[in-house]
């Protein structure tokens, strides 16, 4: 019985952060891979209405057997988009960014639109020059697997994650352009809140220097290591234990999305790079003098991850420990809330 | 009955690899932290008559109320390993051997002995010059914890782990060095053999060279990374997700262990730690330069990665995967076969 009043009249997955219980509106979908493709799942789940495109007829034909609102004209789903207000969520990856811009100008000309990409400085300017800042707020879901595509979908893969939503253009909008921004703002931490993350405000460039900084350059150290370890030859990869491991894992993953993500965000990993880079040169000399030690970054780098230790794993469901900022859209001093938040690196809630 | 049967006839560990099955030989442990006291009790489990010392008076309390033979009179300890004919293990960390050699050239002047440390060249020159090479081999259990001490001991820390045994002083050696020096090798082979280990051969500093790269580095980048995404602050740590929780793992190691092994093998690392670097500053240059890419880097981080796991996690009970060469300690060209078997990173056993 329990059961069939959950399906008869759906709650929202995390109803504690949701502002509004039980609200949601449409999303519109554009783009079904691993991200769009388990919001969409997530969405549908919690009742939301919500429909969606994709390019491969195939996962249109699997998508709609499963019983999703999906189609392959991205015309005509983006004007059903216009003409039910929904919220466009572009899950589509970087390349094919600028036709979908193109086309939302065009076939969707009111509505407010979000994205899902790695990276966000690109992203804005890649708006800004199709002239769609007043309806854009930038949106990255910090969830994933190795795999991709909607055969790698899932439900809840965004339950705990943290969901950076871009505030660059809260200032400096028309009227028109304020309410909309303003609209699609709080859709957009709405709807991330209701597939259960934890949304963290930040502008562009500092999410682009901090992805760098933690998923980017992992990467690029892990890449350095294997091949490292590797030139060492079979007696080295014998030897080989849970340092190496760890240290090397992601290294696993597919080159062409290492290259992706790396060359999306060169400036800020640039940056990033040139930091570590200091370090383990500061390292080498100290290590080459006998006279020198290890102390100092040893030291530093064990308070550091201390540090990450400390704030890491907060589910939203299990941990009210990462603090959690209460922000009205649009109040006066609400943008410079969300620079507090930032700072902290703490999540918002909105009322 | 099957228990009682198991405890009143003990059988090694591992009898599939030992030469000799029910085979053992008296071993005295000179030093019970996290490797010796482990090897303690998994030797003591296995029938083997093992007896001990250690410096601190509450472990040699807490063992002996175990039931284990360990005494706190490290002269007395080694006269008794000469009188009964025990194969001494060194389990003293690095700081603690010139005074152990000491020891055991007065008082325990005619056994062989093993170490466990972590490095080889370094402790092969101690050994050097106390003149004990005639029957000293070089030991490293590629096992541990992050914990350590007595109270860190557990059984089974062996089973399935790499033990890398040197045989730099296979060669070379008087008629009487050549038969006591033979029969330590021996007796070192089938000690960690009875604990479940799969022995791998090596030189030295070779041994260093590989541990620099597969193990003392990840440290060393793992370090650097924690302290780089550190400085972008809260946000960074907020965003930090898996690539960078594995990335900087062995970062939570106490600063003086990582201080300890780097400083150990300051040749080995440099060179290790050059290699990573000119591999970096590429990667560097190449996310600078628009027109570069990655490619390179991110397809041969990823071939390495592939070659790791396709060799890594093999434990002895579950895999003949990795290649095992049977070699017989003293016969003619059985160095060469050790020197295969290095440059194949291969497991060995005796006959």
């Amino acid at each position: 019985m329990g059961s069939v009043n959950a399906i008869s009249k759906p709650t929202p997955v995390n109803p504690r952060l949701s502002s509004l219980p039980g609200e949601s509106f449409p999303v519109c979908i554009i783009g079904l891979g691993l991200i769009g493709g388990s919001l969409m799942r997530d969405l549908a789940a919690a009742g939301w209405p919500v429909f969606g495109w994709n390019r491969s007829a195939h996962t249109v034909k699997v998508a709609n057997r499963s019983g999703f609102d999906v189609s392959g004209d991205l015309d005509a789903t983006l004007r059903r988009a216009e003409a039910e207000k929904a919220l466009v969520v572009l899950g589509v990856p970087m390349p094919a960014l600028p036709r979908m811009l193109e086309a939302i100008a065009q076939h969707a000309p009111s509505v407010g639109f979000t994205d899902v990409t790695s990276v966000k400085a690109e992203v804005h300017e890649l708006v800004e020059q199709h002239g769609l800042t007043d309806r854009f707020v930038g949106g990255h879901p910090m969830a994933g697997t190795a795999n991709s595509g909607w055969d790698a979908t899932m439900s809840g893969l965004f339950d705990g994650a943290v969901w950076v939503i871009t505030y660059d253009n809260a200032k400096n909008r028309g009227q028109r352009g304020a309410r909309l921004w303003l609209d699609t703002w709080r859709r957009t931490v709405q709807m991330a809140e209701a597939v259960g993350a934890a949304v963290v405000p930040t502008v562009a460039r500092r999410h682009d220097s901090a992805v760098a900084r933690i998923s980017h350059l992992p990467h690029v150290l892990a890449e350095a290591l294997a091949v490292t370890g590797d030139m060492g030859g079979p007696l080295s990869l014998t030897l080989a234990a849970t340092s190496f491991r760890d240290g090397t894992r992601v290294a696993g993953t597919e080159p062409e999305l290492v290259r992706a993500m790396c060359e999306n965000n060169r400036e800020a990993l640039v940056k990033a790079l040139d930091e570590a880079l200091a370090l383990l040169q500061k390292a080498r000399e100290d290590i080459a003098s006998p006279g020198q030690d290890l102390h100092r970054l040893a030291t530093e780098g064990h308070a550091a991850r201390m540090r990450f230790e400390a704030r890491a794993g907060r589910k939203v469901k299990d941990a009210p420990r990462r603090p959690i900022i209460r922000v009205q859209p649009g109040a006066p001093g609400w943008t410079d809330q969300l620079s507090s938040a930032e700072s902290m690196g703490a999540q918002i809630g909105i009322f």
